[in-house]
């Protein structure tokens, strides 16, 4: 079982284009009940099902068209040189889908967040390359199949081809043909997510590595998949009974308790900056005060504040340059 | 079963002074492998054993002696007002030894090391004002009777009355007879302790409030006891086989690990500060680069460098305001 095997079940033998080419958008979604941990590292199948929420109009707008010769890849108005990882990264997943053996992409990639910064641009980029080369090849799948075809490229990719609340099943079959996202048919109006970026450098330590370190090395991992399953409950009640109190507590425990699974496996995986903790420690003293604010973060230094709507005035006067996101409007 | 039963089983009646005033020094300790959540919160009884460094000549100093009313206490040459949780938790300690209800004791201690700033002072105090005591009454009493005095004014005193490496025996009795601490018969004579005091600040959740919420709330924290149990054997290999990067290691893991199921408590409890997070950093791009040295934390922002004598030198010139401590000489 290797990605190809998986792309040919899905997308049989229909190689050639349909279109001149295809274009997509696909949003950044941040991870509420967090994946942190493969059962495969071929096939990108976690070890625990994950909820997210996207980030409205935030994300990754991606054309796709067959050229001749070797793949060209401009990624926000520039060519991306041969040699990086993410030119490699990216000629690896076209390679899945030619036509035929000679022919090159040309992808044309619009970032509308930063690259490698803890938001995630991998999930929406490889969602927004899936839905793109499903309109150029004419393939039309179903979104469950969309969803395994982004998840090849990377894992939450697979939750970025959906809008609002999503929810990526681990699914247990060795092929990972049960391992998906879905959209969950809820809406939250009120609900804000605040972006403080606090660093958008290329972060030291990958996500892909730092789950794999604290799978090896982090005996705190054990009780992580529990920790998730009484999560993904609360989470899910949260949405449907509106309850912000719980989502937001929920996902922040959610989030430290990934982070702490790292910083407990070896050598040490501190994704945070002096920063990060300084921002941390504003949020408990905010909510102290009273103001209802929780956080969570993603495999590296930069915080999500999970809000209300009437919460955004007050917050953006304690703390500057916070970005909002409405994620339902 | 409560503290005043476990003094009576030791100390007999003897109540009456035997000397005019009891004198002893106790050295602070710095746990190697940690002492973090009490199965008893009265006898102090911990979940785990755990193994300590003692600090050489920083401790505590107390001499007490019998008064007629209410108790004296000094700290550092101030009285301390009665209102203080610190007098009110040493009021309470003295009251399971007075030899009649009327009777005060005259308290004067010195600590070198500062106050509740994450250095342990309880740790060393108690241990102090137990063997005081012991001398004061004419007990004579065994090393681990006195161990287990020390155990129930804070857990952690239990092992600083003795010097070197200290194992504090988890036990299992319910009077909490089995649970103290013994010296290990082995020395590390180049084995060197830094203390970086990032904050000398009253803490804003205690180590007693902090382990209590772990133990309640954190789900990592049913691993813990696998994880202690695998550290006390791996830095009792190191010792004995003056193995220093097992020691630093082993002793940096276990640290970072209950530092970890902290943040994964809730409400969250991160003892650090920005400071401690660049530091740390710093220390592991100081080991990228080939320096052999590790870190402990206890629960507060400080960190303690564990480093071997020859490079005391080149890490004072790093970082300034290392206060180096040699256990062994």
């Amino acid at each position: 079982l290797n990605k190809q095997s998986i792309v040919e079940k899905i997308t049989g033998a229909r190689r050639s284009p349909a279109h001149e080419h295809g274009e997509a958008f696909a949003p950044s979604n941040i991870a509420l009940v967090k994946y942190w941990g493969k059962r495969n590292d071929e096939l990108n199948l976690p070890v625990t099902s994950s909820l997210s929420i996207s980030l409205g109009n935030l994300g990754t707008r991606t054309a796709v068209e067959l050229i001749d010769g070797s793949d060209v890849i401009l990624l926000n108005g520039l060519p991306v040189p041969s040699d990086t990882s993410f030119s490699k990264r990216l000629r690896e997943y076209l390679d899945l889908f030619r036509p035929a053996p000679g022919t090159g992409y040309r992808v044309t990639t619009h970032n509308t967040i930063p690259t490698a910064a803890g938001l995630a641009s991998s999930a929406s980029g490889f969602a927004a390359l899936a839905l793109a080369l499903d309109h150029l090849h004419g393939w039309q799948l179903k979104p469950r199949d969309l969803s395994i075809l982004a998840r090849l490229g990377s894992g939450s990719a697979s939750r970025s081809v959906f809008k609002g609340f999503v929810e990526w099943h681990a699914g247990s079959a060795d092929d990972g043909m049960d391992s998906f996202a879905e959209p969950l048919c809820a809406v939250f109006p009120d609900l804000m997510i605040g972006l403080i970026k606090i660093s958008v450098a290329e972060k030291p330590v990958s996500s892909r590595v730092g789950m794999k370190r604290t799978i090896e090395t982090s005996t705190l991992y054990q009780t992580w998949p529990a920790q998730v399953a009484r999560d993904l409950k609360s989470i899910r009640r949260a949405i449907e009974t509106s309850d912000f109190e719980l989502l937001g507590r929920t996902a922040e425990n959610n989030a430290l308790t990934m982070h702490a699974t790292a910083i407990a496996s070896w050598p040490p995986t501190l994704f945070w900056l002096p920063e990060s903790v300084k921002i941390m420690q504003a949020i408990w003293s905010w909510r102290a005060s009273g103001m209802p604010v929780y956080f969570t973060m993603d495999a590296g230094p930069n915080i999500k504040l999970i809000a209300l709507r009437d919460q955004v005035a007050a917050l953006s006067s304690h703390l500057h340059s916070i970005e909002w996101i409405a994620p339902f409007t």
